[in-house]
Order: structure tokens, then C-alpha cells, then sequence
């Protein structure tokens, strides 16, 4: 199996100022074709420690991907020290030039003499291309046909042109004939010790697929990693495992793979053919974010109101002052008025609504930071539900989405379309 | 200046399965009490790796902090890779042993063998107690002053573990009596390059403080790093640098440090005894996300609409059909009525609003995916802007959201409170 290792670059990563997220995408990207990568690391921008670097995991490894410094600032040093790791040379790409000016030349700009540096590459250097950024990237191959790949530090920039350029490339070099495949089983509602629980002597049964339980943003995910020649023998090996967990996680389980909370619940109403709202105080906007994050939202999500202010609760979602003033405005009561205030204002179906103390400031004995409130009315009634959420105001707000959107995916599975029509 | 690698130790970070933070947070705690990290390096769970990428940053740098596979299983072998990697025998700890008693007891459960494993400690080390687990951590000491410190990987034991016990080590260790400081500046409105030509001289000619220009979040930052004897020294060597940066900056710096766009506009209105209203379509709430994720907004920030259908556009903002049939939904004329929708049906001093194509459909020859217009409409007036963003659905919409804040800031800052009054 081809190895390869990462190498983040970047002074603000070594001083933890910023959090590197792209060695974890890159290194899921070459689990994806087979690779195997036995080592990752960060660099500050320094051309010797870079060269030093590189050169060391180029003994070790097949090949090499870094990330990061290829900007056109002087501290931008990658590529000047992958040639110096492989003794290359430098020319200058013709096509990397124009495609810059023609990005400058639609924003109006003119291409400066530091942007021409960008399109500086190794000698023999194999480019890709950049779609959203100035800093083309490149694969750079030494005679024995190890390789050193760099990539911009943008993520976006970076995911767009491993998964579209690199990834392909690799497998082409590498003649790969072994591949991993992912499956993802999404839970809502159940705690990670449970799953366990359920689950353990799968566990410990099953090489492969292996099987993952994780924790992640406020629900859990069981994952299995299944290794074959292509992705139909892994999807075969994943499949009867699955279907064993969702046998004894059953209804817990609300997607799988890329599909979030949102995604679901905007796929059942819009199989039911009916629309969604929302009205939201504490989570300020979120709820409807996670809703439009979604593409294709709009045939579904009419719309949402983020009711901060207590008047703004009674001017737009019609909640009655002496309501908030009898329940307080963090209240199951308050919530259920401004889920119908939002079903009846906006038009639509169903309506999700939270209200809760997100911090820092804010709480008191009776209603303590993290008391939060969500409510969901649809064509059969009002449910309000009391929630007790832990963390920062970020975690709290983002909890309280989730949880919000969760319940709301509970109650139309549990309500099919006509079920209760008199 | 001592200086030090960082080893993060564990197979699902190689994965890409799990994103570290431990390696930032430790790098970060360095830089304050003055040690330079030369590198930071993942590695799995495998005894000859660890051993080898360990006894390597040895050679190059002061010491070697290690964080996970200190674990009671048996793929945790950080331990045994330490000890081979500095030829260490192993005692057992019989503190650790009691406390591991003591807190097995309290939750009434036995301890096991494998637990007992924890105990065991490199010949000569100096424990650091793990006052949240059961993994205590250590640092081992070579003969020539060099060490090795590991830590557990769980983020909350490793971080009052490297607080409280291994950054005092460390001070005393090295006689350590300086400290970096950071400082940034926060811009709008202008790229990296251009930054970079204003201020390209400063960038060569300083050493400490170091500058550095960093494209972040859609915006750019400008950081200095100062280094000292004490924080206030450190901030003196800054502040004369600031000021030249904002001098030949101006007017695109909207803050420093912590402050966001959001915190800034929500801060001038405060001042301004003026309040905030939002109407967003593309954004999908997350303009009114960004604005409450400040702790405290609720002074400022009335609510928003998030008017994702016409109809809701129509229904809560006030927009007259005719207009969205005659320019269409994106368009500066709908942009225009939609803010000033807002500020009417909220009842707000200031409204902010974003429509605008995401994508990834719905984009036309006229109307292309990434075209957004955000409206601003104050005591003085409407301004409507027209913006062609690039990126992905996600990226168009945290750009847009970006921007509007960013103009908002703008007008804020260009019409002083009653300046225009008549």
C-alpha cells in the first residue's frame, strides 16, 4: 500500500492561533483511495525547516502533501523549499499567469508583481489548477517516483483541488486497487455509552468493517470503515453490518452519510408536500441556518423570524405581552405562541420555535443559563418540550438547534401525512 | 530561546477522523511563557513510529511534549515508545496507584489491571498528576537537560495538566523569563496583496514584533507578535508598530483581537443609543446568527426575518409583489424594500438586508450563482450594494453575511450620530 505523510505550513499554526482543519481532510481524502498515511505535521514558514521536513518524510514515505504558503507574501516559502527537498528547479507557468489576470481583470484589479510569483512552479511539476483562488498548486516527482504535492492553505481552495485534481492523479500513479468506503449511521436522541452498550460485541467482532462510535456536534454517529478492491465489494462488506446496527439502534437512526438533521426533516415534509417556519430567540437565526445550508431549501422553508426582542416576539409572531409577562419569555408557553405565531404568519404547515437563556449572562436560579425551551406545532397540535443544555453560549445556541430540528424530525415520523385527519 | 516539537499520538487523528486541538492549545501555551515550537507532528498509535519521530525531534529541538496514548488499552503505547526512544527503564508510581484507587473507589467501581499500567512511569520522571482521569502524565528527563513530556489526549485532563503543571516545570526548568504577546488587526474591504504592498517594508525590516498578514474568514488580519521580558514590555514593542500599520491602513480596520465585525457594529450602535433590525433571504439567518453569537446583543439587535420565500417577503417585510416581479427577488430595489421592511416592522433605527443567488441552482446568465445585493437602510437613507461573490453555496453565504456586516460598518462609521440631522 502507497504511504504518504502531510506537512501543514504556517507560522500562525505552530503558535495555535489557528486551528488546522485541511490535515484531517487531506488525510480522510487518502484513506478514501487506499492510501496509507503513517505521519502528519505542522511547520512554521521557514524554508530550511520546511526543506528538512519534507526531505525526511520523503525516506519514509512515498510521497508528500503540504499545505499552506503558496500565497504571494514574502513568508510564503513552500515552494522554494520543496525545490530545495528535491534539488528541482523553477519555470514559470504561462497558463497560471493567465488564468490570474483574468481573475484580477474581473474584480477590476491589476495583477502585481507578487501575484506573479504564484505561478513560479518546480521544473517538470505536473500543475492544478486553482477554480477559487490566485495560488495554483502543484505535483512536484522525483526520478524514483516519489512525489511532493502542494496545495493552498484556503481550505475551500484546498478541498476543491485535492478531491478534484490530486485525489485522481494518485490513483492513476499509484495503479490503486484498494479503496476505503465510509458509511456513516447518524443517531439523534441516544447517548454515546448506550450505543456502546448495544452494539459492543459488534464491536469487537468486526475487522472489517471497522466500527467507530462518535460523538460529534451534539448527536452521534456509528461509523463503518470497510476496505475491498472497489466501493461495490466494501459497499457489500458495510451493508449486512448495517443492517445490524439499525436492527438494534432502530429508531434512533435519523440518515446516514452527508445527511444532516435539516436535510431529513426538509425530505419528509417535502414528500409530505407541506412547508416549514420557524421563530427563534436564543439560537438568533441558526435554526433557519442549518435549514438553508441545505440546497434546494426553498421549496420547504418559507422563512423564520428571530425574535430577540420581546417585542419583536409580539409585533411579528403575534405572541400576546401578557403571556410573556405571566410565563416570562423563556416558557414553554411562550414557545408554543411563537410556534403558531410563525405557522399562522409566515403560511406555513409546521413551524419550529426555541426560547432559552444562552449566557453568559442572563440566568437565574429559576431559569438558569442553558434552560431552553423549543416547541413544534404541524397540522395536529402543539408540542412544547424543556430542555437543560450544557456549555458555552456558542454550545448552548448550537445544542439548542440540533435538538430543536430533532424533535421536530420525532414528531414527523411519529405523524404521517392523514394519519389523524377527521 | 529553548524550543520544543509537539507530538499528537493516536490513529483516528491519522484517519482524519477526529480533528486535534490539543496541539494548538499546547503550542499556544508555549509561545506565553516564551518557548519557541519548531514543529508539531500526528502519528498513530504505533510503538516504532512514535519512537522514531520522538528520538528525531529530540535531535532538533530542547524537548518534546507528547499528548495521548497514555490510556489503559492496549494499542496505548506513547510510554514504552518514550522509554525506547530515550532508553529508559520503568518503575511503578505508588501515588499514582492510590490516586487511581481513590478514584475508582469514589465512583464505586474496582480497579483493573489494565488500569494499573497507567502507573507505570519512565526511571526518574517527574509525575504530573491528573487531577480529572485516570492517566497521570510525566516528563523525563536526559541526561544532557533535554526532556520529554507526555500528557493525555483528552482535551480537559491535558489542558489543567499542562496549566497548571508542565508550563511552571517548564519556567523553572529553562529559567525562563520571556513571554510573547499578540496583537491583531482586523480589516474589511481590502485583499491580502494590497496589504501586503502597503506594508511589505515593515514585514522585512521588524524582527520582533513579527508581523504577519492572514487571510481569514473572508476578511484579512494583520498579527504582531511581540516578545519580551513580561507582557508589558511585549506590549510596548507592539504598540508604535500598530499605529504605523494603522496609519498606512486606515480605514479598513475595523478592530483588534477578539472583536468580530458583528461585535463592532453592535458596539457603535450601542454607543449611538440605536438599535438594529435584520432581513435576510440567501443568508438564511446567518446574518442574525453572526450578530447574537456576541454575548449581550440583546441591547442592540431587535430581531431579523428571514424572508427565503417571496410570499414571507411579501407577508412580513412589506415587499410589494409588483417590485419583486418587476426587478426580481435579487435585485437592489428588493434589497432596499426588504431593510426598509425591517426597520418599519421591527421598529428598529438601523436594517440590514442580503438577496442574493447561493447556489448551487437557481443562477441565470443575468443572475449568476454568487450574486448578492445587501441594502443598509439608517436614519439617513438607503444604500443598496451590489456584490459578485465566488465559492461554494456555504462560502457565498458566509461571504455575503461578512460583507453586509462589513458595509454596515462602513455607514456607521461615516455618518456620526445627528451629523445630518435637519
Amino acid at each position: 500500500v502507497p504511504s504518504a505523510e502531510i506537512v501543514a505550513v504556517g507560522t500562525e499554526l505552530l503558535l495555535g492561533q489557528l486551528v488546522d482543519t485541511n490535515t484531517a481532510f487531506i488525510a480522510q481524502a487518502l484513506a478514501g483511495i487506499g492510501m496509507d498515511v503513517h505521519g502528519t505535521h505542522t511547520v512554521g514558514d521557514n524554508r530550511e525547516r520546511i526543506a528538512e521536513l519534507v526531505g525526511g518524510a520523503l525516506e519514509r514515505a512515498d510521497g508528500v502533501i503540504t499545505s499552506g504558503g503558496l500565497g504571494p507574501t514574502v513568508d510564503d516559502v513552500t515552494k522554494e523549499a520543496v525545490c530545495d527537498a528535491l534539488g528541482a528547479g523553477t519555470r514559470v507557468d504561462g497558463e497560471a499567469i493567465e488564468a490570474m489576470e483574468a481573475l484580477f481583470a474581473s474584480a477590476g484589479r491589476e495583477l502585481r508583481e507578487n501575484n506573479r510569483k504564484q505561478a513560479i512552479l518546480p521544473h517538470g511539476a505536473t500543475v492544478l489548477k486553482n477554480a477559487h483562488g490566485t495560488a495554483p498548486g502543484f505535483v512536484a516527482w522525483r526520478a524514483d517516483g516519489k512525489f511532493v504535492a502542494c496545495v493552498p492553505g484556503v481550505p475551500f481552495e484546498m478541498k476543491a483541488m485535492v478531491a478534484g485534481q490530486l485525489l485522481p492523479l494518485l490513483e492513476r500513479h499509484f495503479h490503486l486497487r484498494e479503496t476505503i468506503v465510509t458509511h456513516t449511521l447518524h443517531t439523534f436522541g441516544i447517548a454515546e455509552s448506550e450505543i456502546d452498550h448495544r452494539i459492543a460485541d459488534l464491536f469487537e467482532q468486526s475487522d472489517n468493517p471497522k466500527i467507530a462510535v462518535l460523538a460529534h456536534r451534539f448527536t452521534c454517529d456509528v461509523k463503518l470503515n470497510g476496505k475491498a478492491q472497489n466501493r461495490e465489494e466494501a459497499q457489500a462488506l458495510i451493508a449486512p453490518m448495517a443492517d445490524e446496527i439499525r436492527a438494534r439502534l432502530g429508531a434512533v437512526i435519523y440518515g446516514s452519510d452527508s445527511e444532516t438533521l435539516a436535510f431529513v426533516v426538509l425530505q419528509l415534509m417535502r414528500e409530505r408536500g407541506e412547508r416549514l417556519g420557524v421563530a427563534e430567540s436564543c439560537t438568533g437565526g441558526l435554526v433557519s441556518a442549518e435549514l438553508t445550508a441545505v440546497a434546494g431549501a426553498s421549496d420547504v422553508f418559507v422563512g423564520g423570524v428571530v425574535a430577540y426582542d420581546n417585542d419583536t416576539k409580539t409585533r411579528v409572531l403575534g405572541v400576546p405581552p401578557k403571556r410573556i409577562a405571566e410565563f416570562g419569555a423563556v416558557s414553554g408557553e411562550v414557545a408554543s405562541d411563537m410556534a403558531q405565531g410563525a405557522r399562522t404568519n409566515l403560511g406555513s404547515d409546521w413551524a419550529v420555535s426555541v426560547t432559552g437563556v444562552a449566557g453568559p449572562s442572563g440566568g437565574t436560579s429559576e431559569k438558569p443559563v442553558g434552560l431552553v425551551y423549543a416547541a413544534i406545532v404541524g397540522p395536529y397540535g402543539v408540542t412544547a418540550h424543556r430542555l437543560q443544555l450544557s456549555g458555552e453560549r456558542a454550545q448552548v445556541q448550537q445544542r439548542a438547534t440540533i435538538h430543536a430540528l430533532g424533535l421536530l424530525w420525532r414528531r414527523l415520523r411519529a405523524e404521517p401525512k392523514g394519519a389523524r385527519e377527521t
